[in-house]
């Protein structure tokens, strides 16, 4: 896992994949007593950075494989993903979700595509239904983090900051990543330490799935309690990867926590300042930006909005955070 | 005004305006039934396009008049676009504001640096007031758009469309803009009549308010009601400008209209599809590209989603248009 294979990448989703842009408000700056840019990752083709990723590991596969077509499993983001860049790649993809995952996610899945296999997460083994499946059908499966060609994917919104920074001047910053397995932050770390070096990275993950920040802090796999629950569905995974947790040992010093209501509060300051459309897990980045940033420092910071599928309770729920203005 | 003018605005404009992406969505074109491209000039700083217009006046101005000062009546988005642009240039903005106008555009307006006079619509001039305080002051006023450098400088967006579209191997195409005065639509037509010949500009407003379609119609200036009232407060102008409206006889065969309920199902579906918040005046180009498009066409529609500064009230209210997904 190298710049080399993140660059190959940037390559086969040029024409495909946006480059989100950057955007900043002096109304943020304020908040945060330093420069604010947020990564709108949420403006990517299905509403998250996962496209990134998907399109990557589907453009590596074989010609027999696309044959065959690919599987995932995903209640969310990773879904849509895989699903849009199978469709382009004329392939097939079948997508194993939780009968109780977000019907948002379900609809947007099927509607990009895919075939959707439901199962029940409390009867059923998703991994023993994918694996009879894969097996009848030949398919391969696109992991959502732990896999080299996803987190290339995932590194091209890393090279594309070190270019947009060096557009506006910016050598030194902090670059604060929502972490969930790790696919993201890890493919940016790499990206950065080569491209801008001088540049730190952070991950960023709610109170209650702050595995990533333990791991670091231990220097061993921690695992979140299996019976948490929160808001932050893109980002709940239960520990780091066997891959990116070796990565993010070694680009990043620690991570950073932030509560579910700053998460929501970051949700209204990116509607009401920035005029995007976060969820909660593609919010934490942003929270932590403003209001837990790492040190009293006065170089700007960078946050990674990673997604904006949110559904549209939740997102009232956040509204009702917004500035009084 | 021609071609030189815009071109000369975005040499000024360079690493000051964002060059605000072009989005789409395989959601909207189903709806649509053709491919619908969004200019999202919500992301543009302020929260609009008429950042664009302010900058490249202020930027035109002369040393002299930059030391005395700028005045602008506005109740919206050019008094922000003037407050940045004038902060920027060292300048100071007075900006003339109805005292009921939407608070968050007062308060962002003062929190950007400009001086606010509040005036009582129903019992004082802001002619009057302006012109006494000008006076005194020696202040430059910039017209929010019956002002060449200020179409030159929304006419920057329009060249952004051409570069866009030319990446995207989109030659000919139907390319709709929310329109009030004319300033944007007219610059954005000047810019694509050299830039992009196959496009074609079609102006889009609400109902009401469509005194540039029946301009249009008939040849001749026409008013909207005095005693008209509507949501879309950012183009609810009472007739086409004396500059802008030639320009419009001449590039644009007709005007689109739609209902206010079409424009809070396209700001339902930007949120859903393109994860943009978009005002009710910056939907009305959308709603015009989702229900009432031109002609029943295959060739792409280009909508400018020309600003997102929207009571959070009113956004709850598109909200319930948002697709039940």
């Amino acid at each position: 896992m190298d710049l080399d294979l993140i660059t190959a990448a940037a390559g086969r989703l040029r024409g495909h994949a946006r480059e989100t842009p950057l955007l900043n408000s002096p109304f943020l700056d304020e908040i945060a007593g330093r420069p604010i840019w947020v990564k709108a990752e949420c403006l990517q083709h299905t509403g998250s950075f996962k496209y990134r990723g998907a399109f990557a590991a589907i453009s590596a596969l074989s010609e027999a494989q696309r044959r065959k077509g690919v599987l995932a499993f995903s209640s969310g983001n990773h879904a849509q993903g895989v699903a849009l860049a199978a469709k382009q790649h004329n392939t097939s993809a079948l997508i194993i979700m939780p009968e109780d995952a977000p019907r948002i996610k379900i609809n947007n899945t099927k509607a990009l595509g895919a075939e959707v296999r439901l199962y029940d997460r409390h009867k059923e083994s998703r991994e023993a239904i994918g694996a009879t499946l894969a097996d009848q059908r030949g398919l391969t499966l696109i992991k959502p983090y732990d896999e080299p060609q996803v987190i290339a994917g995932q590194g091209t919104a890393g090279l594309e900051i070190a270019d947009q920074c060096a557009a506006l001047n910016i050598e030194r910053a902090d670059v604060l990543v929502c972490c969930g397995g790790g696919g993201l932050t890890s493919g940016i770390a790499i990206a950065l330490a080569d491209a801008a070096p001088k540049m730190q990275v952070f991950p960023v993950e709610p109170e209650g799935f702050d595995d990533t920040a333990r791991s670091l802090a231990t220097g061993t796999h921690q695992h979140n309690a299996p019976q948490a629950r929160g808001i932050c569905d893109a980002i709940v995974t239960p520990t780091p990867g066997d891959l990116t947790f070796p990565i993010l040992q070694r680009y990043c010093s620690r991570g950073l926590v932030v509560s579910e209501q700053q998460a929501l509060e970051a949700m209204a300051l990116a509607y009401a300042r920035l005029k995007i459309v976060l969820e909660p897990g593609g919010a934490v980045a942003l929270a932590a930006a403003l209001f837990n940033a790492p040190e009293r420092a006065q170089h700007p910071v960078i946050a990674v909005a990673s997604g904006g599928n949110v559904d549209t309770e939740m997102f009232q729920n956040a509204l009702r955070h917004a500035p009084s203005l």
